[in-house]
């Protein structure tokens, strides 16, 4: 069997999809079912390692399975793997899921934070491919906002598994209290929920942020307003990453993202103000809207270019990435 | 010559120091002169060049000088070494300061911003050593608030050699003016400079930060407002930073360092309010106020360790770590 392959999962609060990726990079088969929140989580479980099992017996036979990558809503504490009040996934609080499944399958797996895997898809085969960038961070505006850290084509961890939050920079030290007990948060002003909140003080109720972005389409001056607040907001946190980092590429991808053109001119234009590296490294013209090879010394800003995919697309490659798994082998070629 | 050592310069806009340094640990001998900024820049450069060549004469006969490091006042831009718009070197923007010295010398150079230096020193001989923490964030508090930025035992230059400037995280959106162009950074709040302005409203004039802490530890209450401020400001950057990166360490240095037990405990407040991930990795009881080994996991925030001196000696560990200046070796074995 010369030909590898690896199993990646994508575990959210509403979907769980599982898919068997080709080492040529090559997506051969994806799974999608619901996520049984309600039947408890290791109705969840069983769910994913049923689906795990049926690809690595599929493609087991004409392919070795060199490793398996989840992907799990964050907190996530690693290497050991245990959910940490994930605001997605209800009463999951402490829960080790990383036993769960490797208990259940009999194999080795490698975890990680959705987000982080989603930032490092983007990094290998949709924006950092464009550009050339071997680092970006990637924010992901859905219900919160999500992050992920990629530096020199490595997930950034941080000491305790828990790095490259950049939803919870601070924007507005005196502003919105923050799911994370904190305040002023960037997820409190660009999340698709803080969309529907910052709309929520016009005459107008929307019923998503989608609507809002409607709205301000056909030009609802609250609605514009929003979307500049939401612009100026990005820009705060990106000027301080800025900063900090130097990164060549920062990428911004989910559903809110969408609305793009109606932040995005305000972002550019408060970052301009705010931070000197940018102003200094920021690409002129065509470059300034489309993300294209990284010019050196150059920063940019764009759009995810993998849409919801994402987050399946990393938890493959990082199950390539992980390739020690002697267990997957074994068990694949005794089938 | 079984010996080695290198040569650490540290550049400042009051003081140049040149340093020898064996690569065993220990400093051989210190030049310490006034920087002649007045008598324009290649009076500088040629008064480095002179020390550097003193040392190399000195201690070249009986060691081996495998790198000279130089640590320049930023912005820097790298690889090419050109300084600009430095607040501390006036009249240097645009100079190039690699060639200037390389020209000078006949040799190659390894060049830094200064405060990179300074974190690299404390990650391999002051509180990371402490710590045993191979990733830090130093800030200092200075005129400014100079940073540097160790990821895995390496200076984190970003991808146009200006990261790590900490010192412009954002933490008051709408706040104070910062030479930079921006608005709110925490160097507005969190250096020498800012707490003299920050006093500059109540009824008294101080000379000094030292003399703002003094007050302070007499009891002023309009002093102790500052530092309260000058606390809580670090700890919106640091919160910010600390979610971002999720390093085990966080070292705090500079002159305005000395009055910690006026703004610490306002900081460690602060940000066990505004930060999830320091909740819960803060370290407790003791060791939540001494630096010491880090525990697993451990989130340690802590003074630096080295004073001073962390700039001069990061720059001779950083010409050791650079030992491919084939041209030293030759130039020193031929005198």
């Amino acid at each position: 069997m010369n030909k590898q392959f690896s199993i990646g999962v994508d575990l959210g609060g509403t979907n769980l999809r599982v898919a068997a990726y080709g080492a040529e990079g090559v997506l051969l088969e994806t799974i999608s079912l619901k996520t049984r929140l309600a039947d408890g989580r290791h109705s969840v479980v069983s769910d994913l390692c049923t689906a795990l099992a049926a690809l690595l017996s599929r493609h087991g036979a004409s392919r070795s399975c060199v490793g398996i990558g989840i992907g799990s809503p964050g907190p996530l504490e690693l290497p050991s793997g245990i959910i940490r009040n994930p605001p997605n996934l209800p009463g999951w609080d402490g829960f080790n899921l990383r036993h769960a499944i490797e208990s259940t399958l009999g194999l080795e797996i490698s975890i990680e934070n959705d987000a982080n895997l989603a930032a490092l898809a983007e990094q290998v085969l949709g924006a950092g491919k464009v550009s050339g960038a071997e680092s970006l961070c990637m924010l992901t505006m859905g219900t919160g906002v999500g992050s992920g850290l990629i530096l020199n084509g490595q997930i950034w961890h941080g000491s305790s598994g828990m790095g490259g939050e950049a939803g919870h920079v601070i924007v507005e030290p005196g502003g919105e209290a923050c799911g994370c007990g904190g305040h002023g948060c960037l997820e409190q002003y660009a999340s698709a929920t803080a969309i529907l909140r910052m709309m929520s003080s016009s005459s107008r109720t929307p019923a998503s942020a989608l609507q809002v972005a409607e709205w301000a389409a056909e030009g609802d001056k609250d609605a514009l307003a929003v979307f500049q607040r939401v612009g100026r907001s990005l820009a705060i946190a990106l000027a301080s990453i800025v900063n900090l980092l130097n990164l060549p590429l920062y990428v911004i991808g989910g559903g809110a993202s969408d609305a793009w053109d109606l932040f995005a001119p305000a972002m550019f234009q408060e970052l301009q103000a705010r931070s000197y590296i940018y102003r200094l490294t920021a690409p002129s013209g065509k470059q300034a809207k489309e993300c294209g090879v990284v010019a050196e010394n150059k920063t940019q800003i764009c759009r995810a270019r993998l849409g919801s995919d994402a987050g399946l697309l990393g938890a493959c490659l990082f199950g390539l990435q992980n390739r020690s798994q002697h267990a997957v082998e074994q068990k694949v070629e005794t089938n």
